[in-house]
């Protein structure tokens, strides 16, 4: 089994309130990486996740956090991430302030990233950052005295999104050691599926990866996989691979990265899900993928008990209320 | 006296929290279209109204609604009907995630609304739907198990406007039987005339359309209202009818909806409400206006105690609160 | 020393609800101008946000405004103020409607501002308004029957930022009078020396101004505060001032004032602060900026313990609920 050592989390020094407790492992800290998280920390995070979708189940909203202000600073739109936390935080009695125009205020005058967090962090409790470059969290954070959770900072990390996809197939399956999880689509952009290979390789699986040729995981990420001694796979099909499938992770191919036309159009067949494909699929397996989708997943297979996408997405509130409350120091 | 049968209300079935009360004929069901509403209805829906507006008075805000989650999903800009259910549900208590710029967001990407409401659902307890299609709102409660309160879905319904149009004839002239309601303008393009028409039809009324010949009132609404025995006629100038006039409903002529300048330039006094034209209206009547406003009231009315369409606006709260107590099963 | 008579401000006769305390001298006020502002009306605004920084310090949040709404109106997007006002709010237990969008709704279709204003208040309580115009504040006020709280009009006032900068300088310094403030970089166009220094005239200070030439404070403004007996003197460099100077206010030069941009080549280092620049400056004196910056203060500045541009930040906070729970009637 592969394990990883995480680098140690940054734990910046927030004032600390009267009555706030001190403890647990993220306390103060930021989320910038799946690379924080080691197993034992996943299932501390999926422990208090669970806690959260019992609670919301049983009353809805309770105050856990109420009094905390949520900053939701969004460089670039994301309905679904920004509504996810902005749900967590409301139903845990906190408040959010939406910064969704940043394109239109300070930040088009010129204001750096770092003057903004300064700025917002006078005001808020915490930060979520989604940022259309590679690093933007980490900048973040080398000037933030208050938690950064990266929502998604280009190609590069959303950590949360690895956290509820990871949760989702612990949830559905009840475990995670000894699955075979599918990976399909676009492997080469898809930072959803780079993410949450890093997490599984915390476990004890075998991964297949199927993608047309030109869209393949990179090449670095592959090794660095073996290095932890997952068991890999490759393909361009995905039928050699679907009856051991314990989950489907289905992602999106983009005819924009094909230059030649003639070639989306031969494999974009093999990559959309329809009822005939899960016919050829366990009784027992989940079908996952982050949103939105655009054709991947055929609506017909909504209806089917192991089309499990909307359940991920509700997954997504009780994994971003458990990270809200762990960093905030309430869980 | 003409009554509507409406059509079964369609009833969703979320997830119920301990102590939700299940009672109440709108709990956990969408509103649409004022085709659902039947006089008895109506009588419920302004009782709750009116305890609203007195609780309002007396304490400002209160947290019947506390934890529970308003998603506010406008596909098209309406700062009025936003900010109006964004307050209703802050003084019940509850909570609102504000989706203004779907147009910049994963819908843009291409998602389809069915996957955009059944996404919300997994992180709100209701939903409040603006979109520009006629029947979206229909098409979002096909897929969705949690409450959907049609905002306006193009030139269709936007039934919490008919309803808080009929709330304040009825609270300032303390009835609705028995009177004659003129409404004025563009008749032919205006779903808010259209719906209240719909709503007046349950009572026994007297209604008088004004308008130029091109904007006049539906052909298939005019025989649908004659069909419910309401009392109609058709004017294209407010004198002959102002005398009688009890509710002064008035709706903006748009100059593009003419092919020819010269015939919008010779109408378009007609249909400006000053001073002098109130002075041939009674003493006790109302003038009430959709709003915004572009000129077809002078500003000059305003301080007429006759000029309704401010409090008309208040009253908008006050509905709004109810419809949301009511589906989510406080009321 | 200098002191202003401030007209009376504006008392409107808001809804008072039940257990509503009606006392305080800005309670039911529109917070519109400085001139509004006596020296004994600081006093008490900046004892209220001393008091509100000591509470935040302690709990984070409280319930002082619980059930109070206010209408964040944004005609033109102010990242920083809005998530000001809206922290502010917030951390009092109270509830914004964040309307920033008002160039895409019904004010682009024509909607007056005097409209809009009475179409808010139905809703909120209180409303914050930053609109492009000069004077649009004052027009709002014309109209409103509950407190407008200007958050800039055009190149009009921004009281809350003068506030907030004076209420910094009194924290910061442990007092105002026989200070010497220096205001450095665009004193022609920017609104906010012009608010602090009116607010300053009220208090026995020295005030010295260092602006390129064409950029020099206004000739009618000089002669107000000279009026006032304000000791005053103008530079078009820091160096012979910055030794005695208590409060070095730094503003930015933009390159689009010059017309010949060799001119604003020649003169733009000398309205940079660095480190070295700091070397000549007292050991306790502050330097603030109402930020963004761009470029004017070097980020090696941050460190520096004089750096108070962003305590000044949080000031703005305090000085934001100082303000909201005045007009409210909760101070």
């Amino acid at each position: 089994m592969a394990v990883y050592r995480p680098p140690e989390g940054r734990v910046s020094n927030p004032h600390v309130p009267l009555g706030e407790r001190r403890d647990g492992p993220f306390y103060g800290k930021s989320i910038i990486s799946v690379r924080q998280f080691s197993r034992e920390d996943l299932d501390y995070v999926f422990g208090v996740a669970r806690e959260m979708r019992e609670m919301v189940s049983r009353i809805g909203s309770f105050d856990l956090l109420k009094g905390k202000i949520l900053a939701n600073l969004f460089y670039e739109p994301s309905t679904r991430t920004a509504s996810s936390f902005y749900a967590a935080m409301e139903r845990l009695g906190g408040s959010v302030i939406p910064i969704n125009e940043v394109h239109y205020s300070s930040v088009s005058k010129g204001e750096s990233l770092p003057d903004t967090i300064r700025t917002l962090e006078c005001y808020a409790d915490a930060i979520v950052l989604r940022h259309p470059q590679v690093g933007a969290a980490a900048q973040a954070v080398e000037v933030a005295k208050k938690p950064i959770i990266n929502a998604g900072d280009g190609v590069g990390e959303h950590p949360t999104q690895a956290l509820l996809d990871l949760f989702t197939v612990s949830s559905e399956l009840e475990r995670v050691d000894g699955l075979t999880i599918t990976m399909l689509g676009d492997l080469k952009f898809g930072r959803t599926v780079h993410s949450l290979a890093r997490l599984l390789a915390l476990y004890d699986v075998r991964i297949n990866f199927v993608s047309p040729d030109i869209l393949r995981m990179p090449r670095e990420l592959v090794a660095e996989l073996e290095a932890h001694e997952v068991t890999l796979t490759e393909h361009d099909r995905l039928e050699p691979v679907l009856a051991e499938t314990d989950v489907l992770y289905v992602t999106r191919v983009q005819k924009e990265r094909f230059e030649d036309p003639a070639v989306y159009e031969s494999v974009r067949g093999c990559y959309v899900i329809t009822p005939e494909t899960l016919r050829g699929a366990k009784e027992r397996m989940i079908v996952m993928h982050p949103l939105p989708r655009v054709g991947e997943i055929a609506m017909a297979v909504d209806d089917d008990p192991r089309a499990a996408y909307f359940r991920q997405m509700e997954n997504g509130m009780y994994v971003r209320m458990a990270v809200l409350a762990m960093v905030l120091g309430k869980a």
